[in-house]
């Protein structure tokens, strides 16, 4: 069965607090009838810092759609490299070993997309399949996942690379004083996440199944308003009772398995919001200390959209990798509303030894160059 | 292997013929450097006729991208659920025994995909996987067809249903006055297309295997500018020589399945211009009595975008399905530049009699209502 690796995570070098964000809010929108309200809600989103690709002061402006879109395509390109090189070496892979690369992005859009740009630039193959999907939001972590699994299973012995680049600050709209577009200005961060599934062998989540979702009537909850000025996101005030309705389903796919909900060693959701991990926790009466890892990556850098489960999982690994065979649900929730969900036990594989001098560095080390990327390392966070 | 049936397409009620482009052309860059030149071009491009969603004169304005992404929202809406409801009929499948929805497009923009309206509206079931792909323009109808053949191998028994949902015209920017897309004003046209890949019996392409191909450093030979206005077709004058170094890569997939390209019965491509037809007959040495199902296409409907190969195998079939065991290819091929390449074999499943009077029509009745569609069938071509 195909194996989730342990993902590589950068968030950008600027990085704007709780308090800063507040004060900004303040400043901009004082004359707005429910600033009182939007500050309420984005003190408990329990956000702490988040990180973007360029300084609060030049997010805050708007330079037009096609300049943000080519912002977006300069901040990939510098950014990706680095993390998709760890990701590879976290799988133990060269480029060249990847069959299929899974593109998940929902704050920018190209076309060709992004995977074009790696194969010519990173050393992939140029027989690489290429799947990039731009319409599934945060939902995208957990459909990449389900989409690499089904590949895998489909193509045994062969491996994906999952990238999930979000840089929410670049759909900052400062025209939209809705509340809830003033709460996602203060709930979401930029990130770039990538992670191989590996088709044999591989250390970490070996996937048994997934299970996707569509809450039914509720396709205006989460949307794109797609304008001249870009997309806008629109929130629901429904969206906070979500979970009421997934919560079942998360139940049934874990059911499926033969497995129960409280035998699960670990709970990695998208985290959108303090709510869905509350409510979550209260509605699968599982202890709020299995989804740690998705509030952490919520209080560091936000709600970094498809990149958020990658980073719990990733956080989960770096704080203490599961015993063999730990059983855990990794799941997506975004616009539909949809939930990716993935099972899956915890795999050590003894015949894959890291090694810091191990050749497939070397080989591909002339294919980028990683002084261009600006991103610190999730190693050295400053958040 | 997954079997692809008989597609389902239909396009809009409004027509235009090369005639009258030629005078619109004439008449509103009259005073264009270059208009012999584009002329000329739109000329050789084979097209007689092609169908738009709106009246020649209201596709003539720029109402703005917000307004032209609701239009699309809009007409997509209404034209979808009669094709889907046929290519369902084709393959002898109600909507709730569809396990994957791919749906391609890369002219209009929404999250949440069509997929979820889909979902919500046409009688899938709520666990359907949903696959949106705006990236892959014009290799959108074979990467679809290339990604339901993996997902059908790894889950034995689903099926996918592919949507193509094209209109490109919505996408003519007057503001453009490049002679590569003056020619593209003049060629491309609107389209939806539906068909079923089944994991086990139908009548239709056995799949036998697949191919992707990105031809290295050409990124920029087909691309959209992003921009405030929408999605700019960007179409480099490298672009015709495309088939010399992409008809190597198709004689390597038919090689790997062990055939030869003079046993090919069929070929099913990507009528995206004229040359590709051309080029690809003498390239490969094949008669160009095999491209003819998708001349055909680009001679009555314009290049229709990731709509096109399903197209051209609805012709072959209404034309004269093949011998059992005929061997064909089916190519896609869009920016990157990409290739998707499917290879197959004609089948007959004598278990599945198509009959006008079973019961999944019945059944399924109740989701949808044709009459919303302004749509004519492809059994009453106007063109």
């Amino acid at each position: 069965m195909p194996v989730l690796c342990k993902p590589s995570v950068a968030v950008p070098e600027y990085v704007i607090s709780r308090h800063e964000t507040l004060e900004l809010a303040q400043r901009i929108h004082h004359d707005h009838g429910e600033l009182q309200l939007a500050l309420r809600l984005i003190s408990r989103t329990g956000v702490r810092t988040r990180h973007l690709v360029q300084p609060p002061e030049v997010t805050l402006r708007h330079p037009g759609f096609e300049e943000r879109n080519l912002v977006y395509a300069h901040e990939a390109k510098a950014r990706i490299p680095a993390v998709v090189d760890e990701a590879l070496r976290h799988a133990q892979l060269a480029a060249n070993e990847i069959d299929t690369i899974i593109y998940v992005s929902c704050t920018g859009f190209m076309m060709p997309s992004m995977t074009a740009w790696m194969i010519n630039n990173l050393g992939f193959r140029n027989d690489t399949r290429q799947l990039p999907i731009a319409q599934l939001g945060c939902a995208g972590g957990g459909a990449a996942i389900n989409r690499a699994y089904d590949f895998c299973l489909a193509h045994p012995g062969m491996h994906a690379l999952i990238v999930a680049c979000e840089f929410c600050s670049l759909c900052y709209q400062p025209s939209d004083l809705a509340v809830g577009n003033l709460l996602a200005d203060g709930l979401f961060g930029d990130a770039v996440a990538a992670a191989v599934v590996r088709g044999h062998g591989g250390t970490g989540v070996r996937l048994a199944g997934t299970s996707s979702r569509l809450l039914p009537g509720t396709e205006d909850w989460i949307a794109y308003s797609v304008r001249s000025t870009g997309f806008h996101f629109r929130l629901d005030p429904r969206v906070p009772t979500t979970m009421v309705q997934l919560a079942p389903h998360l139940g049934e796919a874990v059911a499926a398995q033969g497995w129960d909900v409280p035998s699960l060693d670990y709970c990695l959701v998208h985290a959108g919001g303090p709510r869905i991990l509350d409510d979550l926790s209260r509605l699968l009466g599982i202890s709020p200390a299995l989804l740690r890892h998705s509030r952490a990556t919520l209080t560091e850098y936000g709600n970094i959209a498809a990149a958020s489960v990658l980073d719990a999982l990733r956080r989960m690994i770096d704080s203490a990798p599961p015993r063999e065979g730990a059983r855990g649900l990794i799941a997506g929730f975004g616009p539909g509303i949809t939930a990716e969900i993935a099972l899956g036990t915890w795999t050590e594989d003894p015949s894959l030894v890291p090694s810091p001098t191990m050749s497939i560095s070397t080989h591909r080390a002339d294919h980028h160059d990683h002084s261009t990327s600006g991103d610190q390392s999730h190693t050295h966070p400053r958040g």
